[in-house]
């Protein structure tokens, strides 16, 4: 016995979006089925869709941020009860067992872990994201939403919050230096962006934004920046040589990675997690000078999911989002690929009630 | 009134060794008058004779592996008194106040360390480096060489066991994982490699040698590496894919990096120590996957070369070495660069005695 819900599906990378009817398992003993109050829209859903990470399983429902609450739970799952506000990430299995997953690193399953949509489950079948009604996943990769975050704001940090916070977390931002707060430049202002700007900030450290000119200055400010610095002003790279103690580094195009590199103290760090499509030119001695850091990070594992969620309700943060409904979600994807959204948008799925599958 | 001592000397970078006579700087209160006797060659030193890494200032005696006995001490000095053992490596000075100097990072230095040799020193002269028969160095840039070392086989520990030691330490070589030892691979054994190799090795890791052949596996076991991997062959890097946690990368030249990336566990650590000229195409993806990290390294801090030496006498560790008269060093500079020595030639600045100036 499977669970029937309404979901946005897409049969190509040029189609549009139509309403669909999928199947959710039946809940195994583990698992946990969430009725869905919001999804997030996430780059990656755009660009699995649009097949510029391989090629995506067609039909297919993409989203991984989701928030919504616990409609029923299988045998064996206590940690659980119905009506508990929870949210799921991009990840719905892993091995549970190899070194990484014991390490509460399930992001970096020796096995592979399963994604939460167009990855081949345990079971063979292609996962199914969270552009839906409801979701069925085993209980370890579920997260307590705390009661200070609205799920709407909330849905985006279960992806964009714990990839900009597991690496701030990981390389200090929140430790002093000589008494001092961290220096931390956030490259980019965008979905991650936004989201490293307000973690940093309440993690304690001197926050720069910096982008191609100051245009969302004012924003940057608004989310706890104490700058934005204009990348493209002449000068910047020798105003700003050995200022920060970290980047990071959340937009996915080519950048000028020594001059950035550059702009670290010794013993700097710069975290990448937006992902260039080319490879990026690299002089060893820019890290070699100084000792510096060039890491990667990749989303965060469950535990460190669930304590960003606790750090940003403590802190009063959230993604700042504007919500839509599932029939504005092409329009949405446009405006996001054309950068004109500030900062997420996030589909309400209570619009599914009254649409009617194609 | 100055001290006139005997040197190496080249006035150009085509130009033979010339025993010339150099003058030392009367020793300031704070200074330490070393007596040589042993001078190790590191290819640095030919690097920079060769105007490789920019244009050297001509006449100039080179060496920053330097071992002695100290001949004289400023009336500051209390730390040394004249016999002690003691070593000079890459710096002879720094600010001593900034926050590097002050975390013990003096290679860092933000106003800039002043180097061994080639370097302007804070009195505007020329520094001159330890192919000769004596040195004054400030007293904070002077290290003890336990009574377990030889002077020939200690020298290049300040340079070469250094440059190895301060990245394994930071990045976790001597730590169990799972109980289990790290997995450490040491790129390339030359005069940085086979300090590499012995030093993981003390610090209880599992090391593996990789080379593009096997020709020198003997050399790796004997130095404590448990096998030699020959890059070169069928499937290497498909074999050994994720297999380790630490890979110290000792060689100058291009290397496929993303290949090596791959080699890395999750979360594994790639420390450059080695500088290739040409910039290194780097895809982001190869770090962001499985949180890996790229980090530089650039010798060490004084009071962890002081950690690094003792570290050395405590295992047995020193550096493998042919030692030779002043009137060879021209030739070991060929050897050198044609990768003929295993693995560090050292003068016996006793071969000055009877030398005639030229």
């Amino acid at each position: 016995m499977t669970i029937t819900v309404k979901a946005l599906q897409k049969t190509g990378p040029e189609q549009p979006f139509q309403v669909a009817s999928i199947e959710r398992r039946d809940p195994r003993p583990a698992d946990v089925v969430i009725d869905i109050k919001a999804a997030g829209i996430c780059h990656s859903d755009i660009h699995t869709i649009r097949n510029e990470w391989g090629e995506a399983h067609f039909p297919l429902t993409v989203g991984h941020e989701i928030a919504g609450v616990v409609e029923a739970v299988g045998s064996d799952v206590t940690d659980w009860k119905v009506g508990d506000r929870v949210g799921v990430g991009c990840m719905v299995d892993s091995c549970g067992t190899c070194e990484e997953c014991r390490a509460g690193q399930e992001q970096n399953c020796l096995e592979g872990n399963v994604g939460t949509y167009n990855a081949t489950d345990v079971d063979g079948t292609i996962t199914q994201g969270g552009y839906a009604q409801k979701v069925v996943v085993d209980e370890r990769f579920v997260c307590r939403i705390p009661d200070g975050l609205d799920f709407d704001v909330a849905a985006p940090l279960l992806c964009a919050g714990i990839t900009t916070y597991a690496p701030l977390a990981r390389w200090g931002a929140a430790d002093s230096k000589d008494g001092a707060p961290k220096k931390v430049a956030v490259l980019g202002l965008g979905g991650l962006g936004h989201m490293g700007v307000q973690i940093a900030a309440a993690m304690g450290a001197d926050v720069s934004v910096l982008s191609r000119t100051r245009k969302k200055e004012q924003l940057a400010i608004e989310l706890g920046a104490q700058q934005t610095l204009a990348t493209s002003e002449d000068g910047f790279f020798a105003d700003h040589r050995g200022e920060f103690d970290i980047i990071l580094n959340t937009i996915s195009a080519d950048i000028p990675v020594d001059k950035y590199l550059s702009l670290l103290k010794p013993r700097g760090v710069m975290a990448v997690v937006g992902l260039p499509p080319q490879k990026q030119p690299l002089s060893f001695g820019s890290v070699i000078g100084g000792g510096k850091v060039l890491a990667g990070s990749n989303i965060g594992g469950i535990a460190e999911t669930q304590e960003m969620l606790d750090f940003c309700a403590e802190h009063g943060i959230a993604a700042q989002i504007e919500t839509i409904g599932i029939h504005e979600a092409d329009a949405a994807y446009e405006r996001v690929v054309a950068g004109e959204v500030f900062f997420r948008v996030v589909i309400d799925t209570a619009t599914f009630e009254d649409a009617e599958v194609a």
